[in-house]
């Protein structure tokens, strides 16, 4: 069997630091730096002649700077012969470019995967992609893990009556999401229903099933600037719902994020650490579960060619 | 014939409208935002259709936003099913990562290529790129501008007496572009060829040609950080030269460089706008020369599928 070799770039280093720890690897020897005028300038610091590369890199933000350092690495690890190039990316960046929803929109998240491509990967390991239809996107192979079980898990060890939760959707594009969430905690689901009544007036919210003096479990994949999050939790709460938690893959929490969080109802807010989270970013409110051990794992079958465990959507 | 279209992406805008106004055309209505993560947000704000599409953009600091900004533009132009995309970079960055100098090293001015293409460019324009032979990494076509002859004429409405000039090359590198100036302006050349006569002992400038009692004018075709040609300037001085100008195709002019410049004993520098310059980056002691004749005659050339009239080098 040929060798591993496990690098990280800079997005998101303590992930992939975990990842090394978990499966009794040292992190490649490499570096990111950056020439005088900006231009990143890769250095690996030892032979990969022949190896399995494993390169973790979230496109989280700043998107372009870590996509690039991605890509020129990509391209140093094939020029130095390696034998199969497979790309970790906890975190998917530009996903929700993902179709034109007005003329003349590029479909960002397809010209990654294609630039991907074009710099060389061989495999791509992602985690809870904005939509699953973008693993089509990939003409090569890609592993897509999702982040529910460790989600669930956590609200398993609260010690919450079964009886008493409810998964909420925050919009009709995540019930799928909250109906498997739901599926592993034995609980009902609701779902979060807008609608403009007419132009320029302000959004109803509707809440679609019974949450009346539940304990709400709010779950999406991304969130960014919390304002659906947040107003969801709200119309929980003016619903006659106990309480409010919420939880997603991707904590991207940019702009004013962490501050409608610590004002609003939501209790907890549970996120994990596909994306590192800046000291401005963190809060008593955010509890990051790691989803090292899963990554891990997934690098761990890639490497002996076994198949990996996602769960299908 | 089908309408042509121009565009300009956040890199140059002054550039695109000189050229615009060249060219008497109104420059494309679109805008490059950023969501509230960071991730690039382009509209395109008219129907091109069919149209020839060119964009102009420099690949110049910050560099991986500006090329992530022209990939984006290009898959969008590509989707509104423009008949030919054609990218003006002026100023083509990661352009000194065009081999592997040291073992693992990735080649990323190849790589650029290679993400154009991919993105769906069918044409690149460019200017002076720091090696003629990345012309070659490019499978699309490529039409290589040059600005020796605008940095030339401005020395000859300097009325010098061309017995007093010589060219200088401040490298080995950089003799071919010394020559090209050296015969519009019927001035010898000179090299100054740099020497470390054992390893950690500074380097020793010798100066290959003539030089005493002379005005002369250095060339090269990136200034980054200045230390090069300031150090050039002082080493012909040293031995004998009567004033030193400097002249350069790209003003990247990073760190220290405008610093440099202003204490050295350069009289005047004279660069292009294929890089726009900050507030921080002018200087009394720096004259920029339009490109945009040149580029609005590319332009044109190309849209009427003429010859594009570059000196072969
Ligand atoms: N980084 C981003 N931040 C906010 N909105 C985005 C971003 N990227 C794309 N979009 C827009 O969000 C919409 C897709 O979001 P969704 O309905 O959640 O799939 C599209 O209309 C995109 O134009
Ligand atoms: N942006 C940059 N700034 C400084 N040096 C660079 C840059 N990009 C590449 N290089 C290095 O510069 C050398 C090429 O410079 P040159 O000899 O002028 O062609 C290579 O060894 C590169 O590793």
């Amino acid at each position: 069997n040929s060798k591993l070799k496990l690098f990280s770039l800079n997005s998101n280093y303590p992930l992939a630091q975990e990842i090394a720890e978990i499966m009794g690897v040292e992190l490649g020897k490499s570096s990111v730096k950056h020439f005088s005028d900006g231009e990143v300038q890769i250095s690996i610091e030892e032979s990969i002649r022949g190896c399995d590369v494993f390169i973790v890199q979230s496109t989280s933000a700043p998107v372009n700077e870590h996509l690039m350092e991605l890509l020129i690495m990509i391209d140093a690890v094939k020029r130095a012969s390696a034998k199969t190039i497979n790309v970790v990316i906890p975190y998917y960046g530009y996903a929700r470019q993902d179709r034109k929803a007005k003329a003349r929109e590029p479909i960002t998240a397809k010209l990654v995967a294609n630039l991907l491509e074009t710099a060389g990967a061989d495999r791509v390991i992602v985690l809870d992609l904005h939509a699953p239809q973008i693993q089509g996107f990939f003409d090569i192979l890609i592993d897509h893990l999702q982040a529910v079980p460790i989600l669930s898990e956590y609200f398993k060890t609260k010690d919450l009556n079964p009886d008493d939760i409810v998964i909420v959707s925050p919009d009709h594009g995540g019930v799928t999401r909250a109906r498997k969430m739901a599926e592993r905690l034995k609980a009902p689901i609701a779902i979060i229903d807008k609608r403009r009544p007419k132009p320029n007036v302000a959004e109803v919210m509707n809440i679609v099933g019974n949450i009346e003096g539940k304990v709400c479990i709010l779950i999406d994949d991304i969130i960014d600037t919390a304002g659906t999050i947040t107003l969801g939790a709200n119309a929980l709460i003016q619903n006659g719902a106990k309480e409010v938690y919420a939880c997603c893959s991707h904590p991207v929490l940019s702009g004013p994020a962490i501050e409608r969080i610590e004002n609003s109802v939501i209790k907890e807010l549970i996120v994990t650490n596909t994306i590192q989270l800046s000291d401005e970013k963190r809060s008593p409110k955010v509890k990051q579960l790691s989803v090292a051990n899963l990554m891990a794992d997934a690098i761990s079958r890639v490497y002996e060619n076994k198949s990996v465990s996602t769960l299908f959507d």
